[in-house]
């Protein structure tokens, strides 16, 4: 990720949305730092996530979301438990501004705040360009405890957009078009953007070369999922899959050439599909697996079909490439860290949960 | 469901798999130890259910599910930890019975075991009435270390039939049919069976209809969602909904009809579709949320349409009914008791996640 971000002139802000772990955000500070190429900054989606960034060690957190009165309230907490940390939200109407303002003062600390500019996905955020958007930016910079840090101009759903092409065209009519003429029209009101965040592992390619941020959000790339796998620039920027599911076969047809495993839908999550089988250990097996069919059998179990006889007998392991990795990472407690087949290290994923 | 089952020679054995929890397992025990009609056996789908159901103070607990020669071993150490206690589980082949033995004597303990017979889901289970359920039969019968339990007769597909008349043609054409020519081959081979188990709460009335079973393992009654009350006959059976999770409007775009609140899916579980959002605290809200279109926006967020103005200004709270309870509580930590707007207790999920 590093290198290809290299010289861009864009700042890597990895998201602690897909792993939720401190010991694995300590894990990148180190990594980072002994590349000589330190990563400073991060980014959250929720409180809990944030918690666990600023005891990974991290010294400048986003939270990549508004919040409600309770939640600031903790947030303001978390900053003033960690007095050296920038610790930023997003708001996106006036009670968003309040609520941010009532936590940063109840903890006696100063909390950052970026304007969110809705750019295609109908979720969050004010109108590109907008007079909220001039209106919120003004608080923030007239505000006595807040930080004015920018925008954040993000759109989740066209990072799975699979043509390179279709989706440089969706980067550059979103997040690219908002960032642009909402930085212009903040200009003309005399407030300069300091940073515009946002993207992710889908969009890095094309973000760069929109080239309206200067801040990027990727999380994904840690672990790689089957889906982002689909993208058809995927193999060029080099990521490879790191994270698997390891499950037992449990039963067995041969006759139908049927084996069932212990991993279902508490295990992986299936909302982007099943996740693919495969074997890390035995390349003959991994291949036979291209050709084997996984459905759900329910919350604890996997179906295979078309099972070759003679292979994956009862007590069997082979491993799952998950669909999507953020929602599977958030169904398990632990992340096993394998080197060469070894156990090296176990990274406590703490911050798992919706909050 | 105690009312509903009375009088029918069935035993309740309620499933764990739903709540995942030691302190909702002793309040089980409790209630129905004041009701002066005491549950003793229970059952659980994974070893770590099986710790929680012990640790919850249950003395007869059955693993539904076959176990890889690990668990098992986690097993018998449980049951030797709660040497009260009787634990059990299911085979379907050779090995199963197998590492139940190496568990059992590993640990110094005797282990149930019942066998698994294959109803129609095509997942786990040997063939009705086969030569491979009369061995393994004859095996557990044989064995120093474990004891006979019966039969698991189960298919949870057909929990969720939708029109009560076909589903109970589907529990005779499947786990009925499959309990009573297996319970007859056993007795031509001179193997009484004592037990014949399974069912949910979705088949609970069609399963004592049929009579082929003496015990059921309902679940989902204690919380209910949204796809087991579309069941036909579900009003009849009297289960109210008590499940809910709690979300907050964080997003408004009041003129497009649109609220944003914090719960997406790593809150409720969206496989078997959205939740549906209701008011607890508000009747005319709630009827008007009747008429709102919940849709997932990603894993943090829910996006409501069709919201008229005037109502949910950001900061606001509303209930969401999940669509499935067993894969929603599996996201959280602790279920809230709350009795008349009051919170009365918190019921840790220790056994949340999939081991």
């Amino acid at each position: 990720m590093r290198s290809l971000i290299r010289g861009s002139g864009f700042t890597l802000r990895p998201h602690a949305k897909a792993h939720k772990s401190s010991g694995l955000t300590a894990w990148q500070l180190q990594a980072s730092t002994a590349a000589g190429e330190p990563t400073t900054n991060f980014c959250a989606q929720t409180v809990g996530e944030v918690a666990a960034l600023l005891k990974g060690g991290c010294s400048n957190v986003l939270l990549t979301n508004s919040l409600p009165d309770f939640a600031a309230t903790r947030l303001g907490e978390l900053a003033a438990s960690h007095p050296t940390a920038t610790v930023s939200a997003l708001v996106d109407c006036p009670e968003h501004v309040a609520a941010l303002e009532k936590g940063a003062q109840a903890a006696g600390v100063r909390l950052g705040a970026f304007v969110e500019i809705e750019c295609g996905q109908k979720r969050c955020g004010c109108p590109a360009a907008s007079d909220t958007a001039v209106r919120l930016a003004k608080a923030i910079v007239a505000s006595e405890v807040l930080e004015w840090g920018g925008l954040h101009v993000y759109h989740g759903a066209i990072q799975h957009v699979r043509s390179a092409e279709e989706r440089q065209k969706e980067v550059e009519a979103g997040p690219a078009a908002a960032a642009r003429s909402t930085v212009a029209r903040l200009e003309a009101e005399g407030i300069a953007t300091p940073c515009v965040t946002g993207g992710g592992t889908g969009t890095l390619l094309q973000d760069l070369a929109a080239g309206t941020h200067n801040e990027c959000q990727p999380g994904s790339y840690l672990f790689m999922d089957a889906d982002y796998a689909g993208n058809e620039d995927s193999a060029e920027k080099g990521f490879v899959q790191s994270l698997y599911v390891h499950t037992t076969v449990v039963s067995a047809d041969v006759a139908a050439g049927r084996r069932v495993v212990d991993a279902g839908a508490k295990s992986c999550d299936f909302v982007c599909g099943p996740p693919k089988p495969t074997s890390l250990t035995d390349p003959a097996l991994a291949e036979t697996l291209r050709g084997v069919t996984f459905k759900s059998g329910g919350d604890e179990h996997g179906v295979l079909h078309d099972v070759p006889e003679g292979v994956l007998p009862i007590g069997s392991t082979i491993a799952l490439v998950p669909s999507h990795c953020d929602p599977t990472v958030n169904l398990h407690d632990y992340l096993v860290g394998v080197r060469d087949g070894q156990v090296e290290t176990l990274w406590e994923i703490d911050a798992r949960g919706p909050g």
